[in-house]
């Protein structure tokens, strides 16, 4: 890991005057990214031969250091100051391989998290203001869902260069989209992410693991764009499954696959289910699950709940659910009952005779 | 696997006059049990030495062929004449297994299966009368929950020998317990099982799974001993895990560990949920759990809930959980509501003011 200081001081301060909202700090990078690798080494990826429009006639002789330079070069320019704001569990998971990758790492949050910053190598901010000033190249949004508003709107953001990218990596979609959306001023990049995995399901890695992600609002110009892929590109490079979609649909999609997996897994942790001596399979999955979904925080489940606007009619279907399953197996009893009543036939309810 | 019919007849034809309840046909088999092996070998144990009561100096010079003579012995007296009834997609699973043991299976079900029976070495009788004068030692129970009483009505009990062993299989236990107890003769002996696995869950042999029994009613006398010891024996050698335990035990665990598996499993089932580009591993469990609860049959579910009386209980409960979930959640949308309206705070649940 960089020490955090030297490498902020080294390349970012003192802080250079603000860049016309075009800058071309950042070159774009898709040409150059490698494909998703788990090992995630740092990037050594060589120009491409013949891309772009300036042609060197580099199969003459160039200097001995000539191709290490370049790497050297596009590995400087991947490279992002990210400032992280909510430094909480999730926030600290990712700075991890944030700073592992060699990015500059700046936090802030409401607690006091000065000495664990220091020991993932990032710099920690008490003052929102001071953290602003160091103008970011990158602010990542990762309070709880509950907190994101009043956190957001306690960032003095005029503080910020004026094309500043923001990012969220909350659980819903919609919700930070139009928040980011409606208190950032217009000249500012959104995108909105949901990395769908933590500390827990994450332990080994993040190969595999989805990355869903919406640019929702990226400055049609070189740099904004590359700047954009440069931060997307650390995901990518750790081997994420990239999912882009819309906001919207991430929030149909999750009120299936995460609010109902938390209801289920709360409403069996209601009833307290013990391990028998006689564990089926399938119980033995709903054992899980009740410890799965309630190793999350219930404030995490009651923001699935109030930021989603799908998760309300899903509680209504499940409610439906449960009573058609009830009304299938009372309706059996009835008709058991109402045989013995009417027909004063025997308890069982299948009695078809059979040959004697 | 044995030709079922030579086999009956060299055995068990023609039947011999009714033996007093107290035969001495089996010898207690216990003693010479081997330890459960996954690939139930053909029963070759020895007799323990000194074992017993009958004292023989064994170390002297015996025949060549004792030992093998004593294991053939032995094997013979474990073979059991076993009439399953009720030979549906269950009973023809335990039966390959007991074809497979040397066992002699007689089978009759309402419907015919003379074909499918053939397949297993089995005799099929379309009527009971000709299954009872068979005098089978076991007459195994595998009818569904509920269609066991009526076809339990229709056999004619009073052709079987008088101390027959009667087994259920059934997936729960206090039902045919009081069924067996209140139809059955009182000479005749009565074990209540429930093998907790089926064709799917033991595709790769019954190695581990749980075979609960309960020796409900079980004469006092060393044949009948040994008959159930014998019967138990086909699990134990199948490397089964043995859980004794009283029918009422048994439904009040299954109640949780089969029951709600299985309401839960319905519920999803009603929500038709589909596969998303999103899944995560819990959503991914719940659609397992879909696939396993509905690849049973609605009449299996429906006689868990019928003939399981913790099951209303459990279904209230189930019932409560998700109203208190769903009242914590609303719960939470009223406090940020009242603040709105009583106190003019901003929409955010969580506005604790930060240091600017």
């Amino acid at each position: 890991m960089l020490s955090s200081s030297t490498s902020t001081h080294r390349l970012h301060q003192p802080p250079p005057p603000p860049p016309p909202p075009a800058s071309h700090q950042f070159r774009s990078a898709a040409a150059f990214r490698r494909p998703p690798s788990p090992a995630a080494a740092p990037l050594r990826a060589r120009p491409q031969r013949g891309g772009g429009t300036t042609i060197r006639a580099i199969d003459a002789a160039q200097p001995f250091d000539y191709e290490s330079r370049a790497a050297g070069l596009l590995e400087e320019r991947q490279r992002l100051k990210i400032a992280i704001v909510g430094f909480g569990n999730f926030g600290q998971f990712l700075a991890r391989t944030f700073a592992r990758q060699g990015h500059t790492l700046l936090a802030h949050s409401r607690s006091d998290y000065s000495s664990l910053a220091a020991s993932v190598g990032a710099s920690y901010f008490q003052d929102p203001h001071d953290l602003c000033e160091c103008h970011p190249d990158v602010v990542l949004l990762a309070t709880s869902i509950l907190s994101a508003e009043a956190v957001l709107r306690s960032l003095p953001v005029h503080r910020l260069r004026r094309n500043t990218l923001f990012v969220d990596v909350l659980s819903v979609k919609e919700f930070p989209r139009n928040l980011l959306l409606g208190s950032l001023p217009p000249d500012f990049d959104v995108i909105c992410t949901h990395p769908m995995f933590g500390p827990e399901s994450a332990r080994d890695g993040w190969d595999g693991l989805p990355f869903v992600f919406d640019k929702v609002r990226v400055g049609d110009c070189p740099a904004r764009r590359a700047r954009a892929e440069a931060f997307l590109n650390i995901f990518e490079r750790e081997g994420c499954r990239m999912v882009e979609m819309t906001c919207a649909e991430h929030d149909a999609h999750a009120a299936e696959t995460q609010f109902l997996t938390h209801t289920v897994g709360r409403m069996l942790a209601m009833l307290e289910l013990r391990s028998t001596p006689i564990n089926t399979k399938g119980y033995e999955t709903l054992l899980r699950l009740v410890d799965n979904t309630c190793s999350d925080s219930f404030d995490l489940y009651n923001g699935l709940f109030m930021y989603n606007k799908n998760s309300t009619e899903l509680l209504n279907r499940l409610e439906w659910a449960m009573d058609s399953v009830k009304k299938k197996l009372f309706d059996g009893l009835h008709d058991v009952l109402r045989k013995q009543l009417f027909e004063g036939s025997p308890h069982a309810p299948n009695n078809t005779p059979v040959r004697k």
